[in-house]
């Protein structure tokens, strides 16, 4: 299985880049992992937050095939526990599908075409956090999740 | 009212370091807001997960005094939105309390002389992160947090 991970926007701070690669590299150790970081949507000032959210889903289903098991992680999602998670990572494995795809959304999340095409929402956290930020927090807890499937320390380090 | 993060054991990446640094002077135009970096327990190795977090609770005490409030950021705490953070932020402030304090713990969680002592504990996500990226976490809760009260647009943006 792969796994991608689609985010709008470039990461503006070279710090925060460089925290997500040390986990993308990590990551390499144990799956085809791809970070897809996808242009944002331009002149948003004339178009509605429900436009955005459309044009952010067309730009978003052109790296989906239907045979992919697309998670979106929303605030309004399940929480997970980072075991829970781990399980969930190993459910998709066993499911035998090509990729699994996670996608952070924009400001204003998910258009209702995305819901309907997503097999799961998963949230991190209740609180808010920077779209930027997301990325980091996500990239960690896959890392966490493949060590907790393999028993390896990290998780309870 | 005066804001002190406690954290127990230096941060290793200069990235996040960088990052924490960032919210930091953020929060500094809001508050006085102060992050104690507190050091780690020698010796580990010889002493019981018990024992550690009792020295580590003696280290952390050090900094508090009986008119402070006392909260502790643990995943078995209460989940809070950043609205609710916020209002908590701001119901600190209304007690007139001179401090209000935050503890982020070492890798085993907290004694129960912490817990006694704590006025409240809070869970940032049902998942674990590392304790290094809780502080980021933290200080960017703190920060939206002040956003929040004073309708500013970070927390919308």
């Amino acid at each position: 299985m792969r796994i991608k991970l689609l985010a709008v926007g470039k990461t503006d701070s070279r710090e925060l880049q460089k925290l997500i690669e040390v986990y993308l590299k990590r990551l390499r150790h144990y799956i085809n992992f791809e970070l897809i970081v996808l242009p944002d949507i331009k002149n948003t000032k004339n178009l509605s937050e429900s436009d955005q959210k459309k044009k952010e889903a067309e730009i978003i289903l052109k790296h989906v095939n239907n045979t992919d098991n697309v998670f979106l992680l929303d605030e309004s999602g399940t929480e997970y526990t980072s075991t829970g998670f781990a399980n969930l990572l190993q459910k998709q494995m066993n499911a035998g599908i090509k990729e699994w795809i996670l996608v952070i959304g924009g400001p204003y999340g998910f258009s209702d075409v995305l819901k309907q095409k997503a097999k799961g929402q998963i949230s991190l956290s209740k609180m808010t956090f920077s779209h930027q930020m997301v990325r980091l927090f996500t990239v960690e807890q896959i890392y966490r999740a493949f060590t907790i499937l393999r028993n390896e320390s990290y998780h309870n380090k």
